[in-house]
């Protein structure tokens, strides 16, 4: 007869419970309790598995996080804070790369690996609205970051327009009059940066400063070189700004080191201002006034959606919410100057 | 009746195989035929689940990644490295993270999880050598990464002591001879930093440099906070160094922060060399002179070690082996001033 998980209580002298938590690799077992079962385990030649788990929770216990990139720090804090948040609640996430890219993305939301993971969190780039509303699946999907869809789905995002007003404010405040915007993407009015770029147009516009669009430079991506290289067009183009609102940290990274290699003092010429709070920023020289968005509410408010969906079952869909965690302006060096 | 993957296939026009691979998640099937085969799923109303796949196969496809930690940019790219070249040989990653302390590191060697992933890779900062001997569970473990041991298990890492030769020699060579070393750990012969730290020694004895011990800083940690008090505590300890030798990137990265705080110039006053090769150090000012391991080559290295021991399977083990990808040295500003 096969060995059950109550023979292995009996025999380690605890609780089902116990030899359940310490199967399902949970960490509330002291290494003692683990040791002692795990012996027994050992002994009796029990052998458990996921199946009898699955089948009688109909869950995995394992939920998906698609992010557009690990190599941004922004998702490596972000994921770090995700993962944290779920382990506290003994579910194991699964982390993956959309590269940023539709085709991959509309992979993740119809269902890839659905047999593998309860549900979705997904940080979408170029997902469409109709990609959404065509998803065939139901496993329950959580939409984080930027972009905004009209489709059944909660959605965390901080409040970027308002993020982006308090930032460009900030250097208003300053007296700076030439404030460009770097991160902008081509022609699409969903586009992910689209929100950040209409609060700094409505506060340029509403403070009666430059607004034009000289002074908006796109990049293909996010990264360091992307902001390098834009910095270096906007110079080049005569356009002149006295200052630089980024799409992210990243970003605001590669054009310090533009305006660096140019022989332009930030903030003295230009100061600029990044979005995402990394640790990189911290430590850049000059170090990088930014928007922090509450990366840990974030991974909460995703992680507290996802599972309620999960609980809720197939009793009839509440409507989907919007949940929008806080930020705040970090002014450093790269606007204020050194101390 | 139970419906069958079989008559999946037969109603959709597809192989077994296909059906397989879509159930399955894999990325290798074009997007008409997901939705030709999810389709009949949905109208047979077939419920695969992982159950057949692991009793079949007696595996999950699942291989776990545990490392200290995502938020340092090292770790997140040589996890994406990973999980990129884990999934062309269709294999999910499951990534962990360790905080590089001795009790998660022993968790994961024992088990931790083991009912769903079929071999672990762990990069460990703390396990000692005892852990792995005393490790009772049989799944495939590959070991990342600095540090060593003298247990029955495939490691893989560059080698570490001729990198820090490389790197000291570079400083001698632009005629420094006050190199100070950053990122010991506390009175460890096995500790993390000790290959780098020989090679060091090594290399300025030989040279008739400076090699005393004031020279050596000791960390708590790797981070950039880690490497900025660092260099506070050498500059203000008299010692004057003309050059310094990072354990890390984000340690070089703190430590070129507090030399622009004190006034002090890099590389004139003093020239820094990091080690790993993030993008940060492509992109601070100045740039970052480092060791650049060869990230992709380490990820191929690791994943193929542990299928390997995996399809082994009982047959008696081979010895373990050591593989050691390459490395370069990367000189920018940091060594070399401005161009």
């Amino acid at each position: 007869m096969a060995i059950s998980l109550k023979d292995v209580a009996e025999q380690a002298g605890v609780s089902v419970k116990t030899v359940s938590n310490v199967v399902n690799g949970y960490r509330h077992v002291t290494p003692a309790t683990r040791q002692r079962v795990q012996q027994v385990i050992d002994e009796l030649g029990y052998r458990p598995n996921l199946t009898a788990r699955h089948l009688r929770k109909g869950r995995t216990g394992i939920i998906a996080l698609a992010l557009p990139e690990l190599g941004n720090p922004y998702f490596a804090e972000l994921a770090d804070a995700v993962i944290n948040y779920a382990a506290g609640l003994d579910r194991i996430v699964l982390l993956d790369h959309t590269y940023g890219r539709r085709d991959q993305e509309v992979l993740f939301t119809q269902g890839f690996r659905a047999r593998l993971i309860d549900g979705l969190i997904l940080s979408p780039i170029e997902l469409e609205n109709e990609d959404l509303l065509a998803r065939g699946h139901d496993a329950p999907l959580v939409l984080l970051g930027e972009r905004e869809y009209d489709a059944p789905y909660d959605h965390v995002a901080i409040d970027n327009v308002a993020a982006a007003r308090t930032a460009t404010q900030h250097l208003l405040d300053l007296g700076r009059r030439r404030i460009a915007f770097i991160g902008a993407r081509h022609g699409r009015s969903r586009q992910p940066a689209h929100l950040r770029l209409r609060g700094w147009r409505e506060t340029v516009t509403a403070a009666g400063a430059a607004a034009d669009d000289a002074l908006v430079a796109t990049t293909d991506g996010y990264t360091r070189q992307d902001g390098a290289r834009a910095m270096a067009r906007l110079l080049d183009s005569g356009t002149a700004p006295d200052a630089v609102f980024c799409y992210n940290d990243l970003i605001a990274i590669g054009a310090m080191r533009t305006l660096t290699e140019r022989g332009l003092r930030v903030p003295e010429d230009v100061a600029v201002v990044g979005f995402d709070d990394i640790e990189d920023g911290r430590y850049c020289t000059a170090t990088l006034t930014t928007i922090a968005p509450h990366k840990q509410a974030i991974a909460r408010a995703a992680v507290d959606a996802l599972l309620a969906r999960l609980e809720g079952g197939a009793e009839g869909e509440p409507e989907s919410r919007r949940v929008r965690p806080g930020f705040a302006l970090v002014p450093r060096e790269s606007t204020l100057g050194r101390p």
